[in-house]
């Protein structure tokens, strides 16, 4: 069994990005952004409107506040305000969401904060200080998305929160499970076929190759696919496919 | 018996604006930028933890998307992300507030939009639409504030929401009820002690003078004091302590 | 004789709007967004490069600052800062184009500005001032795009600035030389034959039909064709051939 | 001989910061913001109006695009999107003065920009680029300010840039002439007397304590005073007066 995540919501203004609506008939669970790396509040209403229609799950994919940078460049901020920023992103989706019948059901960080907090210490247990407070003001228990070993997992399980490890079918990892970084050459796969395989793998507990040639074992609750081109959405319906196919529910985490 | 609201959270970052501990320890309702026209989370999260320790009322003070020009000009932007927008403000302060152990208790918009839906029939439709779609989200029945007469409070009563009648001590008033725009000369007070009295004149139903000299009638529920400068605070002092004199009662709309 | 101009460099950040190359083999004239509406540095560096490149005159597209709508609402600000907007648009894309070996030759409001400015005399008249003053900081006389009959253009006709006339081969005209807002049914015209013909009507000095059936004359200096989708940029090849093959000679004006 | 430099133009809107003209009395260069960590077009403009009037020489503080942070967090950005970013700063703010009769005469970085190139070598490499690129679009040769025995000057130098050596008279130091971060204990001097012997130390090439008590040469070519507070404006007052007292000419480099 395997949950299949992907970014959504992630236009702003007049400006589109993704195959939203091709993402939701794939995935399990719709991480739709919050404002703050991409989206506005009526991308984020028809996305969560969208996502409840579909009965896919409703993720807050929260983010450093950078629109002209999407969320990509890291930021040396203050955890007290991070853990601010980020606590104002969860609640926002989980109103918006509730005006459209839906609720937030988990929490994954985006882009450099996604990265920075792998090890960032003192940023990884601001985000967790977030969803805490987010979780009593929204009476819930949301869990959290990440990478396996990260700071930001051990933080969050040290505070109680239901961690959901996750895979990435079309990255290159290092030995040790870190994401080979996108500036690096063959950071992102991009043979369909290998991404198909690795997905399998990932999902059904086998080992796949890092980057130096070495095996290593994933086998991560949720596997988060693609959808800001057309080839991406493809990649991410034949994924699900493979994955049926090879006897995995692909369905949203408990 | 009448409320005494202000404005409050108006700093943006590095930038302050008003004394915001200064006008809790006065009036008792707080009406808190949601980041759109001022404010960012912090500044939210810190208002509202103030506001709860002084046991006032939060109010989700709704904005123009407007940064660089505070909410201040009319946008005439399209009703349906008016609503989207409105809605994002109002449920996004509202789960700070509850992390802070408050909750949102009324909505006021602000600046251009406040003025705007006076008469503007679309945007003060799109902002009650938002108000009711915040309300199912927060299981909520939020009361709006705004001016008397005012097509906004007309289609906020006919939609069911509560509507409470403002009045500005320290603005001149045409005949109509409507107020002298902020860009022509006298439409300030700066007479403290004429301010005074029209607060209590306005508090105990009694007439005022509009800007030709004729007379009107304003009685509203709730008095706007402002606290944007050191005087200002110092007014809104004497304002609370003259109406307690005259007899009046100064506390939240129930 | 005839201009053609097109709006380019209206991406931000990761998001892409256009195909900036394809038009800049078609088009004389390039109006490069400056950040205010749309853009950004980069943006604006590469477009400047590649029309320098391709010998394109490049134009400042001036807008509303206003990322979220791209310049589309009309904004209710100040005339005053308004000139220091349109001034720190026009004297930037001129700084960013002599990197590239270019410089900016003429200004274009975009969307809601340029709507305003048909009308709205004191909007109008700002962006004169700001002409004016970006003229004498570059030592420069530039030109301005707009509707004829409108303020803008005669406000700017009358501080000696020289004018470009504008016509909308793919918009529906009232009798009156205005344009069709794009919100109503009918604005724009999808029939591909049918804006080709008003092309070379416009640029032949023959008349066009108005949207109530009368007949007007619109014979403006420059024709804008448009790039935002795949189908805009083959309207616009088959405009400049339609045009070439009807005798029009293509250039940017002098 | 020294030059007196201040950060000016660091309001947003409607929010104030620093005291532009009191600072305008006293210093010989001002930094004006260029909107990416502060200022925006009026505010340039006016500043640039006041600098010009007063004979004060304007120069270009360059930051991160970063308001809500005043540029003053670390971001990990691309450096040729850095380059592009600090070329449209420089050569908008030059437009500008351009407009009231001045024009940028160096670069100055801010915040954490001015921080990250100490030692971050890409980054120190892209605001050089900028810089150069701006040189060329203007015809210009502006100098660069910075913390001696940075990266930052070491390759402005090496690309043939003047540079200016600054010195901070309320910071604390490390023996190896760093700044001790503000987010440190004890890195602002807040004893007048203090701050005002070390400047004339500084001037006059006397020797300062550093943050271990072990003694440091600076001996910049400008010294940076602040203007943020009431108290900052009447220290700066003082600084200049010990200066002349002491035999120094205040005046801007060459």
């Amino acid at each position: 069994m395997v949950d299949l995540n992907a970014d959504l919501g992630e236009s702003f203004g007049i400006w589109k990005l993704g195959d939203d609506l091709g993402l939701l008939s794939i995935v399990t669970s719709a991480n739709i952004a919050c404002g703050y790396h991409a989206g506005d509040a009526s991308t984020m209403r028809r996305c969560c409107a969208e996502a409840a229609r579909c009965g896919v799950r409703i993720g807050a994919q929260v983010g450093y506040r950078d629109l002209p940078g999407f969320g990509r460049r890291f930021i040396d901020m203050d955890p007290a305000q991070l853990t601010d920023e980020v606590i104002h992103q969860v609640v926002a989706l989980d109103g918006i969401a509730k005006v459209e019948g839906g609720q937030v059901g988990y929490v994954k960080p985006h882009g450099a904060l996604y990265n920075a907090i792998v090890d960032h210490d003192d940023q990884a247990t601001a985000v967790v200080a977030a969803v805490c407070a987010a979780n009593r003001a929204l009476a819930a228990s949301l869990p959290v998305y990440g990478l396996p070993g990260s700071a930001w997992l051990s933080r969050a399980s040290e505070a109680g929160l239901s961690v959901v490890t996750e895979g990435f079918a079309d990255r290159a990892y290092y030995p040790d499970g870190r994401l080979v970084p996108r500036r690096e050459a063959g950071a992102v796969i991009e043979d369909v076929d290998l991404v198909v395989a690795r997905s399998v793998a990932m999902a059904t507990g086998r080992t796949i190759k890092a980057v130096d040639g070495s095996v290593i074992e994933i086998h991560p609750h949720s596997i988060c696919v693609h959808g800001d081109t057309p080839g991406a959405v493809d990649m991410a319906k034949r994924i699900r496919r493979a994955l049926t196919e090879a006897g995995v529910d692909v369905e949203a985490v408990d």
